[in-house]
């Protein structure tokens, strides 16, 4: 794996809310390190304690960012107790998030990668102090992102080499006879259900159906073919399935939210 | 009209809300164009699908902004229809948008004005790939914000000249025989409701009394002169009428809301 | 005390929200005046017109910045009125707010410090116009602010001495014959029941056991230690005591919120 050549970006990914300092103590201590690093938020509305939603967010923007960006990842129910920490080199970009499965879909799409777990001993150097034990994020991830992102640490630098992290929390979609099978893992601000199927599994379906609860729904090309209050499934911009409902809340009008299994058949 | 003069700021204005990588995505297409943006966000909380808000807050808080700041706006009911993108640059600043009648209210204060058309001839040499159907802000939005903030293009090489911009969804608000009449644009956290009633229209009216709902209340100067639970109306920070309530929300407690009817008379 | 050394970064705190471009055109007021300014956002959900909330938080989150930053509060109710605007400096840092007893946390942990009252002769070299009646923030903080990031004044330019900072709305914890009081102050994003009261008052105590409403909850190290839905208190990330329920809300669950007393005993 070619060195990491950082970019100055680091961004954050949270389950924080916008609610206390929380955020930004991290961003305090990124400055602290790095005067000019450029921190950009990529959510904090993580559903809470839910590392599914980050990593599949995470796994689908980090190519919108520059190569030799330094993503967190902070969706940490199990902060104080003793998972790891992992560092994730793939794609040009620097990954460091809880060792609980949220990095298993840039894993799964990122090709070559190198992970590390970070250990005790590769700390001592960066003299962190005394960690909170309930705030890593601040504590831990914050001052490491600093140091990836100035350029004067390598991902291998703080941890060993790793190759059996956390699996993550939800199946990936497959294609099985009775149609592909996946989850809504998260729900837009326009209320859109957001599902983990990817465009490439649904390849050969003719006239796709999608269901989900009781509902069965066309698979259209964009929101403005259909009349205002009508469903229809469409290939979103970050190329996965999703319900929507025009010019209304599809997740309001169906009553369905994150977990809700969706089923596409030909039609 | 004179170049443009970039400063390296560039501002966002969504309904995108804080759910989600939609905003942190644009974020990093500009910063890979632009690698030394400043990006500010106005705010992703304008009421969904509705570009009058957007437009309203947009042409009242550019000027705070440096001179040469980019703005960006995208409340988009018809992505992936027909409708056009526009730059518009006046007053020194350069305002990015749907052609929806978003920038309406913008046009209408900023003085002399020139609107391009964006079309995709203009569009071909910045390499965009194929956008997305639902999602201009981040494929094309952001990279030619990026553009124009590093001060690599011009507004007039993005599209050909425009006359005839689409026209605002709401009504200026007028003088008439009965008094002056808008309406409720937006809400504020602290629940003040914020009419597009300019202060100059009240100018000549005796003891100023606004009616909304079946509500009438005085104009004050300011909220301190009112006791806890008090109605009243006042000309706001921005410079237009705003009905407030004390130290309480008045939306919550005259039930109004965005797009509601205002009437100001002589009391 | 020693002069004031910028590290060109700026903290906002206030309760604006997210809705409309009230933080937005502070920021941009700080850009116009110093456009290398690095602006953080500690959060803009402080309780509405809550000053203690603010004053807590940026008492225990200031330390995570570089020294040299400039820290502006706007929690505000008396906007209008004849409150004074207060720079204080202390430990390396400068804090703008109005004197509401915002900064009266502040000052009880920051060790020596200045405070400096902001009068109308002190402003008149900075051309800020004539302000808004209803927002300083904007048109008083942000461009001192951006003065005092910029390096170009010191804190003791914007004013005359003072001794008398207008006092906290709430009282300080104590320990008393009947157990240590305090009061819950904010409430994070998961439901956890923050409280002001310092680890350190709780030296000595056996077995400690808070009580709020009428629960009475054992302190624990952290929330792995607890199964799913049992209540627990804690020292939190920030050294204070919190009131927490594991993998769920505290806040919910008790029925409690700000300004709630808390008593903390030997078990």
């Amino acid at each position: 794996m070619p060195a990491f050549q950082s970019c100055g970006v680091v961004t954050l990914t949270t389950d924080f809310g916008q609610e206390g300092p929380f955020v930004a103590t991290m961003k305090g201590r990124i400055l602290s390190r790095f005067a000019a690093a450029r921190i950009i938020d990529v959510t904090h509305e993580i559903l809470v304690h839910w590392p599914v939603e980050a990593g599949f967010w995470l796994a689908r923007s980090f190519p919108y960012f520059p190569e030799g960006t330094v993503h967190v990842a902070v969706v940490d129910p199990g902060v104080g107790t003793e998972r790891d920490i992992v560092v994730l080199q793939a794609a040009g970009h620097v990954f460091l998030a809880p060792d609980n499965g949220l990095l298993s879909p840039v894993l799964a799409r990122a090709g070559d990668s190198s992970a590390y777990r970070v250990t005790a001993r590769h700390l001592e150097p960066f003299r962190l102090g005394v960690p909170s034990a309930t705030f890593h994020g601040r504590d831990i991830f914050a001052p490491l992102a600093a140091e990836l992102a100035a350029g004067r640490v390598q991902p291998q630098d703080l941890g060993h080499p790793a190759r059996d992290l956390a699996i993550g929390w939800t199946d990936e979609p497959e294609r099985g006879p009775h149609g592909v099978r996946g989850v809504v893992i998260t729900i837009d601000h326009f209320g859109n259900l957001i599902t983990n199927i990817d465009e490439a599994l649904l390849t050969g379906l003719v006239r796709p159906l999608v269901r989900a609860g009781n509902h069965a729904v066309p698979l259209r090309r964009t929101y403005g073919e259909m009349k205002p209050g009508e469903y229809l499934a469409l290939i979103n911009s970050f190329g996965v399935l999703e319900i929507a409902r025009a010019e209304k809340s599809a997740a309001e009008g169906l009553g369905l939210g994150r977990g809700a299994p969706v089923v596409v058949t030909s039609g």
